[in-house]
């Protein structure tokens, strides 16, 4: 049996996981574990200047690449990132906060080491983290592929940050190397079956239908999926601004940004006047509905979360997102839909007199590239690009920022040289 | 009865604790607490482009104010400073870190707003915030007023960071107008008497005493007190690393900075020859203690907590460390010590033909004025100052920083011009 040490074990999983950067900043009790890691030559090192510009950074590259990893020290350095993880968790970025920690023998004897509150509890910021992150785990020589395991796969499962504690004599403890991948869970059939059969009832009935795509899309990956969806219902699509970068702003049935009341009158037409809405990885919260101001009508709602999907109000768990959209794009190829998009004028920003943001965006959007990526924070540019839903323009947008802004990923100059065509756009908010 | 709203309450009593200021940044959330506590007039805000700074301006406030308050938002603003909040929980550093919360109607209904995680928790980061803190309360109409007296009043008891969350509605609700003062702990007179004659059966068999200054001297406030001891006693006196501003180093017994084996060798002699060993306000941890490696002889110590004294290892609780200090001064007032320092040269820094750590000091020793005050992170300038001892020099330093270096505090802009003859030195860590 082939052994390796933990610190390999976790930098092989997070390999497979296509994580190619660790970031962070070096501390004492994590200067083992990284020279272990880095040593196994599946990751290459990005420091930051400080921990919380770190868990940025590891935010904006889990958006572009799926996944990251961000490794830290005890205490002072952990708690200075907690913010970003927060944020990564409120909108669904899966990232591997990784903790360098004390040795387990000091923790146990609760000695009064340097990065502890003083006071022989070394417990305290792993219980914080619980608070921003969706499984954690302070690993053991006796359990540390396991927990690894399972951790990082409730990381990819549930596409949320992750929290790994490695006290130093664990990150170089032996265990056998993995025999297998990680292993992720499956869909359960008998749910996607209920799942087919209530949406083909719901679809059935309908004359119409309106495509609502939330952060999910994107988040998940399902961009190219979820577009195969739209050319199949060939009916109106509508993007939350939180999910400005999930459809083709050139797609002919695009009908705009959908934010409640305040959003493009095209959208509001398009979702006001369907039979069925099709909420794909939608969150209905305050800042992307206009304070509440949406449709917000279970009974004609197809609803379809990471493993669950809502039907006319009858909740199905097990049904995996992608899985979800792949049975409509079956289910909305037979069904007789009305194929026309609302008959407004879209709306952009015109170019005017005045330098507002209108004139601003105008100028802007007709510098940038096809395919420049955007990225903007919750603050003025953010709504300025978001309620404009720009359709027939060549450009391709990301916005984030339901909680904080990511300017300082794109900002970031360890990774910024690879790759150009990225303009950020700080607002005054 | 006058009634003043939550926000009132709160700045009055902030402002009989010496509270003259806010640190923070503001946010949606907190944009009404903060413009009716500041229409009470007690305190006038200071700003700072993030929440991490704002802590450690708080931080570096209440250390030389006794204590400190900053407001920051829910959920993204206030996580960014709970690295600070840490941090002055590990040194005994009182502030209030005081977040404007959602509706308190909004929390009850576990609505999607924009700062909370997405998931209807509203407790998630007032739970974190336990982690890092000695009291907290998220703050309803009901019971805000006797909420606020207790969390401020374990603060001041206990020396360590509290936390409230205000809910937007809760700051405006009224509560009766304060009657008294903020109700404060006092000594328990048995304890004390316990004490008392427990130190005096030590001191009364003992020809030498050493007294360790711990970072509680400063941290409480008895810098003064602590001097009358060292007075009284007319024993050798050491500091740890973390109370370099306890002692003035022109004290004709002042023995130099103890940190076990690579302290002052004076302090070394000073401490191993004594036949009682005088601990105030210490925490031995390995940072302040040549990881440690300082004599641990429970048999013939007095330690000297906040509220707590051990004599030959017999733990009394009650006891207030003033008190205490009051009680050890009449003691050695009477007692037969011996008073002579320890016979070796004191060491300081030379100035020598290469630019080292002994060289750059000696010359900014001797370029500081009489009363400047020097902060240092824990790297190389913290051991370059702390280790040495300095007896015989016409400054005063104070060293910071177990966890977390206090740089930025200093640096502060907003207090800094109201402050000269600050010198920051922050070196390689």
């Amino acid at each position: 049996m082939q052994t390796v040490t933990v610190a390999q074990y976790l930098a092989r999983r997070l390999g497979e996981l296509g994580v190619e950067h660790l970031f962070g900043v070096p501390g004492d009790f994590s200067l083992t574990l990284l020279d272990h890691m880095l040593a196994e030559g599946r990751q290459e090192w990005v420091g930051s200047p400080n921990e919380l510009g770190a868990g940025y950074a590891a935010d904006g590259y889990a958006r572009t690449r799926g996944m990251a990893a961000m490794v830290t020290t005890f205490g002072v350095g952990e708690l200075s990132a907690i913010d970003a993880v927060a944020g990564a968790y409120a909108e669904n970025v899966p990232l591997v906060q990784i903790t360098g920690a004390p040795p387990t023998t000091s923790a146990a004897a609760g000695r009064l080491l340097h990065h502890t509150l003083g006071d022989g509890d070394f417990g305290r910021f792993a219980r914080a983290y619980a608070e921003v992150t969706a499984a954690g785990a302070v690993l053991t020589a006796r359990d540390a592929a396991a927990r690894i395991d399972d951790v990082l796969a409730t990381a990819v499962r549930e596409l949320r940050p992750v929290y790994l504690a490695v006290p130093v004599d664990v990150a170089t403890a032996l265990v056998p190397a993995a025999a297998a991948p990680l292993p992720l869970t499956a869909a359960d059939e008998r749910a996607v079956g209920r799942f087919r059969s209530a949406a083909a009832d719901l679809l059935g009935g309908a004359r119409s239908a309106v495509l609502v795509a939330g952060h999910l899309v994107e988040r998940s990956g399902a961009v190219d999926r979820f577009a195969r969806l739209v050319d199949a219902a060939a009916s109106p699509v509508v993007t939350l601004v939180s999910a400005r970068g999930a459809v083709d702003p050139d797609s002919p049935h695009f009908a705009g940004v959908y934010c409640g009341t305040i959003g493009a009158k095209r959208a509001i037409l398009a979702v006001d006047t369907a039979d069925v809405v099709i909420e794909a990885g939608t969150l209905m919260a305050d800042a992307v509905t206009g304070m509440f101001s949406h449709r917000d009508d279970p009974a004609h709602t197809i609803h379809l979360g990471l493993h669950r999907a809502t039907v006319a109000g009858a909740r199905i768990d097990g049904v995996p997102f992608a899985t979800a959209l792949d049975v409509l794009t079956e289910l909305v190829d037979g069904a007789a839909l009305r194929r026309d998009l609302p008959d407004t004028a879209p709306e952009g920003p015109e170019a005017g007199p005045e330098l507002d943001q209108a004139t601003l965006w105008a100028h802007l959007e007709s510098w940038f590239p096809h395919g420049h990526r955007l990225v903007t924070d919750i603050g003025t540019t953010f709504w300025g690009r978001g309620r404009d839903h720009a359709a027939g323009r060549h450009r391709r947008r990301r916005a984030a920022g339901v909680v904080v802004d990511r300017l300082r990923a794109a900002r970031h100059p360890g990774l910024r040289r690879r790759r150009p065509g990225t303009t950020t756009g700080a607002g005054d908010r």
